[in-house]
């Protein structure tokens, strides 16, 4: 399993219902927003959508504050993360990370440097609880930078859910705008961090070398839907990204959900509500799981553990006998099978799960 | 106004209702298979889409009669013309024809070769009409190939409708099949045509050098749902656009759309009639217009005209005002301001537009 959310290959397809923790989709599901006007989508349906997408824009505009030409849309951040990468022929990669960024590297033949996580201690004093915890390797990126055209990493990483340090990166962000290097932040999973604090979509209008990705996907719930988006001031780069794209890439009804589901100021504020309590209550019941060695501080939806005496294939099958889905974290770059990554779901299926750990090592003593 | 359907530029974004003979759409609309199951399509929107889309393919596989590994799926027909013309460096491009395959041909840097149709007169005697016809040159079809390493054209062509002779098309056919070049045959208006005679999809098993490009965008007047995909039994060429591809291209919706209507003998058959039916009659209206010198004969749902007295500018601008939108088609390679596509619409509407034109008719006199 390359990806996370393939429980079509087992499971579904012979129609059991498997709990799925391998992908990282907020739990209150579609928002009413787009449910309530779906219709708006299906009179669209026999027109082919505006191939310059202007309500969309107008709406991503009012939502993270930027000018239209900023924006390049995608069938999924999986387009736009594919494009932006077309666009340079040396990357840094920073690992462990999203593995399409370097699947869409060596397609184009985009030189690769890795700059790999660094392992650290935090005190979580909110929790009372010690965790586990990957950062950026400052130092080794501003270095390495220097043999590349560009960056790309994950805010928050994916498949541990660290984020950018700020005052840590002003360096890198200086570096990179002087000398005409591309940072591409991957913030799929940006909304999950609580605020806009995190985001560096603020400051894309004053570094022209930030290139932001973002997605309906994980925040609201629509993986289905395909929707994606690029954010820069370079619009040297947008072009060049748009250039590359087919006409009409972005159906109907992401465009209608698009136009809604930002402004569902409801939906976004309960599902800010949902992952502040059960990220850490969550976290905390995982960090008495025996057969769990370390649990990674996150900012994300998602939780990276590293086990102890149990592979993650012995792990996953026992999981997959209870009806649980876990992803595998081993083709993660840095990664091996001491590791899985678990999503943050609603608080029932987390007791479940937890529930069923608590077992499996009963059962593996 | 490169592309026909671009109705938002003006008009319906100042709230005015336009009737778009611009874009070819089954006038049936979307089908009600679609519409009965689009729950399931909420359902499935909260999980990523099979990333390997196994239940399409196996109704692409009953539909068209083909293994399912002959398959490649694509977020509508635009993006596999895209892909299978970037896996080609130089190519034969029938033209006047849909612009996006010159358009993606200099994208990838593939060099082009140009085969223009020519024009001869058809007695149509069913109709009891003489017709103008273009068709496809295909003793210079041959001879260019020698220099390219594929050819791609319509069947139906778009703008004008014409389809392939096959006999006449055998000794291309062979002559590609020996020489490992590929045959591009866009059909995303097959249906259109009335029956399965004029494809060549039952050829696909026999010649590895086909590669056809079908679609869900025009005979299930879904262009909003994006929906298109390529048959080859050339597997190599199926990998290398696959390899192209990002995950997850096809949205939800689509997948259940193109699970359903592609199953809709009901849709199809009564979409069969009305082509048949409005087709015959609007043509012989339009021949009868005085400001049209020559209405080609199309088995599609749109029709080339060629003007006189006006050019398409001000034939244009005279249907605007009169609520029609049409299709200038100076920008299709070979054709100039003497040229307009008429899409073909229920009898209603075909009538109000004839009725426009013989008022055009006096007011330019």
């Amino acid at each position: 399993m390359v990806h996370g959310g393939d429980v079509y290959t087992n499971g579904l397809l012979e129609g059991r219902e498997l709990i799925d923790y391998s992908s990282n989709i907020n739990p209150l599901g579609v928002p009413k927003s787009f449910i309530d006007n779906i219709g708006e989508a299906l009179d669209a349906l026999t027109r082919y959508p505006d191939i310059q997408y202007r309500n969309v824009l107008k709406g991503l505009g009012e939502y993270i504050g930027c000018p239209q030409e900023y924006f390049v849309l995608g069938n999924g951040a999986a387009e736009i993360i594919d494009l932006v990468i077309a666009c340079h022929k040396s990357l840094l990669i920073v690992v462990p990370s999203f593995v399409e960024y370097e699947i869409d590297a060596k397609k184009w033949n985009c030189s690769i440097e890795y700059s790999y996580l660094k392992e650290n201690i935090n005190d979580d004093m909110l929790l009372k609880n010690r965790y586990a915890q990957l950062s950026y390797d400052y130092d080794d990126i501003l270095n390495k930078l220097k043999n590349v055209q560009g960056i790309v990493l994950g805010n928050p990483n994916n498949p541990n859910g660290n984020i950018i340090d700020k005052p840590e990166f002003q360096k890198i962000l200086e570096y990179c705008e002087r000398n005409d290097k591309t940072i591409i932040i991957d913030e799929a999973f940006i909304e999950f961090t609580g605020g806009k604090q995190h985001s560096f979509e603020s400051l894309v209008k004053d570094y022209k070398c930030l290139f932001i990705i973002r997605a309906l996907t994980k925040f609201f719930a629509m993986p289905g839907i395909r929707f994606g988006y690029g954010i820069s001031s370079n619009t040297y780069l947008i072009k060049l990204v748009k250039g590359k794209q087919n006409p009409w890439n972005i159906n109907s009804f992401a465009e209608v959900a698009a136009r809604y589901v930002l402004k569902d100021e409801l939906y976004i504020r309960k599902s800010k509500e949902w992952i502040r309590d059960e990220r850490a209550s969550f976290l905390k019941a995982l960090n008495n799981i025996t057969f769990i060695d370390k649990v990674f501080l996150t900012y994300g939806n998602y939780v990276l553990c590293k086990l102890k005496g149990i592979n993650s294939d012995e792990c996953y099958k026992l999981c997959f006998a209870q009806g649980f889905v876990i992803r595998k974290a081993d083709n993660f770059r840095g990664l091996d099978k001491q590791y899985i990554r678990l999503a943050i779901k609603d608080k029932d299926r987390n007791k479940k799960l937890i529930a069923v750990f608590k077992k499996l090592r009963i059962e593996n003593e």
